[in-house]
């Protein structure tokens, strides 16, 4: 057992205790029974004393380390899945394969050549084309993407574009990302449609580091790009936008391996918990066993697999199984197109009326601070006792309408599966997150704990009742 | 002028010009005379108002970049520290060049082999030799310098050593850097007479960033090192640990390209405000103007010169020069062995002993929180006063007996130059310094002028005054 350096846990877990003495034993009108809240508050506690997550995260990315969609390290991953399942009693342990096509980064050579010789800091987007040949061209400079869209058909013929941009804003919600990361999914298109040899990026990150953050590009149609497409540090985009803004003539030289390399293998690790009154209905959980190439993965998204495997291991522990099936599912291949989760949902396609819940935890380690849920309106009390369960643990009740429980629930969502999400504190995600820093020294082990123990009491609840959770639609 | 977003940087100007105020006309005994303290108060806060010493560290990073000693690079920056003087009007500036052997980076590649490929981030430490061809061995874990210093001779052929340790402790005054240096200082030493293959160490800094530190190695004697030598960072040491605490084989692949290239040219940049009444007796400030080849050296050590620089031309700016001249040095090529420093004590040897004083800002731009000193005793009590007078920046005074000026003070120091020092906060400047971190973002630029204000009124005030500070030694 860890002892818990963090005094707001200890301070939790006696309140948790000191709830359990004091429950009335009839509680009228709530879908939760006193058992069931009982038992949810000693999961919580034993959650908050357990060094489970932690250990899985550990050994996912020290044992494998960083594991691209579609690689022979993201292979070792999920056999490092299956067995862990096998070793922690999972009722039933599986690997779903499905094929890919593979990008690889390659080598990367980027430098400024105007006004004077200085490497820079870069990293190749996920879809992006290599150069033949080392290019060597003028940078002509854009304030944001917005500017590049403007540009006319064929006027950067011979050209480097780079869409410089303000440094993604912080929040605990990871608001600013999507609107940062315009640049980064359809940038190329401008690009190409100019004419220009190659798109250089400000990094999609709030952080002041010199490690770009790479991610992949959308698709135009069914086509990728055929330009090689950088991103730079911010602080490397602050200093070209300081020549600029001098005026200084900008030329950069640069050569990019990056490209696709055909049809491979990948696959979904999938862990069953199996209901002891209702093992047809699936409550879904997991994370994302791929990661980015750069770093070993661990808060993108080791700490998501680890935090739902030991929540459902823990509820495993109990003397009994809850009435409904708890599924824990690691996702191959998310970060390169979400293509385990389609994979996933194609493959269970005619069973997805059964998946009564899901939702992944793919946002980082830091502490959990909201529960919003999207489902049926009939069962959104249950929702609402849940969160009250676990606000000890310094989770607020978010909205009852909120669509999304994570990156690789969107092809179930859209399907109609009911989802919830238990948000992390996202402040510092986006300073680590698809960077060579993701890596386990990021992680702190009691919050990770404190998410176990979020998953673990809210998983329990919901797999333990028998209100009904389908949206009507 | 800008706008003080620091409301502490507020209230000392407040504080300051309150004083100047209520200052008695006669202070008694004191060897500072009112008209000069009411100088210095409002040097102070023409100071913390300017944005002089920001824009000449925004100016080297940007117009110039890296410049690592010896380099074109620095010639470049000869050049811009020249121009820059005369732009500000100092009395003389000169350009005063030497010779030095020329260590090149070149390309490394660095990688875990065994249990499994992953790329290591990894710098080569200055002064290391190239592997002729890619070594591939296996690594001999050794968990401190200690534990490599024990080793026979010859017991490490064929292998890879790999030195860990802790991560650097972090402190106020950067005390931990030294303990933590033994490793790369001497750590190649142990590793030849074991005939390792490599070494490679925990990289010395205190971040938990991918980024290494890089810096020189100590000669042995004349002799440097003949096998590559390569810092990996903090993460990545974990990371070996880790699977060395599992029994996994490790094992390495590296190839370095980083040699030493003949001599070239190097030189520092000397700029003088000449004294009205004793133009021989030289106050020396200043900072280096090499950096890292990996970062823009910002932090190391642009800020240093830019706080000596704008300090002097503030004081230049003053109805009438003090009586003293003081001496702007823009030392060259002081991360590669202090060599600028040297040449500089050889030159002007004949003339120490009218270098009446001498202090480097080469501790980063965090506020200064304290000033020592290393003075003839019966000079003492003006450094007392001095102190009392930039107190309300938020200074302390430290010893009277503490010696060292700076890095590059050191061979004046050793010839009985007196010095002062006033101490950055430094708890963070391990985090960066010989990084590609190193960059101008990382300055607070209100930070900056607080430093700027402590040179100017301080310096002023040694140079102002009649009071004999040569040790009598």
């Amino acid at each position: 057992m860890k002892l818990l350096k963090n005094a707001a846990l200890k301070a939790l877990i006696s309140g948790a205790l000191f709830t359990v003495a004091s429950t009335p034993l009839i509680a009228s009108e709530s879908p939760i029974t006193p058992a069931q809240k009982e038992t949810a508050q000693q999961l919580m506690v034993t959650a908050l004393k357990s060094e489970l997550g932690f250990s899985i995260v550990e050994s996912l990315t020290t044992e494998i380390g960083p594991r691209l969609g579609g690689s022979e390290a993201e292979k070792r991953a999920r056999d490092w899945g299956a067995k862990l399942g096998k070793e922690l009693g999972f009722d039933k342990v599986a690997i779903e394969e499905f094929t890919m096509p593979f990008w690889d980064r390659g080598h990367l050579h980027i430098a400024l050549t105007s006004p004077y010789n200085q490497e820079l800091y870069g990293s190749a987007l996920g879809g992006a084309a290599p150069s033949d040949k080392e290019i060597n061209a003028p940078i002509v400079y854009f304030r944001d993407i917005h500017a590049l869209t403007a540009i006319k058909d064929g006027s950067l013929e011979g050209k480097v574009a780079f869409v410089d941009g303000e440094p993604m804003v912080k929040s605990q919600t990871g608001a600013g990302y999507s609107p940062s990361n315009q640049k980064r999914r359809i940038g190329w298109q401008h690009a190409e449609r100019g004419g220009a040899s190659a798109l250089v990026i400000r990094s999609v990150g709030s952080d002041s580091h010199r490690f770009p953050h790479t991610g992949m590009m959308s698709k135009n149609g069914d086509k990728w790009a055929n330009i090689p497409v950088i991103a730079i540090s911010n602080p490397d985009a602050d200093h070209l936008r300081r020549l600029h803004n001098l005026n200084k003539p900008l030329a950069i030289s640069l050569h990019s391996g990056s490209d696709w390399k055909g049809e491979v293998t990948s696959g979904n690790v999938v862990l069953d918990i199996i209901g002891s009154e209702k093992p047809e209905e699936i409550i879904l959980i997991g994370g994302h066993l791929d990661s980015w190439d750069l770093g070993t993965g661990a808060v993108d998204d080791g700490a998501g697999v680890a935090i739902t495997t030991a929540a459902a291991k823990l509820i495993a522990n109990l003397p009994k199984r809850p009435k409904r099936t708890i599924r824990v599912v690691m996702f191959g291949a998310e970060e390169v197109g979400l293509l385990g989760a389609f994979a996933y949902a194609k493959k269970h396609e005619a069973n997805l009326h059964n998946h009564v819940l899901a939702t992944e935890s793919d946002f980082g380690a830091r502490n959990i601070w909201r529960l919003v849920s999207n489902v049926n309106p009939e069962a959104t009390k249950l929702v609402d006792e849940i969160a009250k369960i676990i606000a000890p643990l310094g989770i607020v009740r978010g909205g009852s309408d909120v669509k999304g429980g994570g990156p690789d629930i969107i092809p179930l969502d859209n399907k109609g599966v009911p989802t919830i999400r238990l948000s992390q504190e996202g402040t510092d995600y986006f300073d680590l997150h698809h960077t060579p820093d993701d890596t386990l020294d990021k992680i702190n082990p009691d919050e990770l704990a404190q998410n176990v123990a979020a998953y673990a009491a809210t998983i329990y609840l919901f797999a333990d009742t028998n209100v009904d959770l389908k949206a009507k639609r």
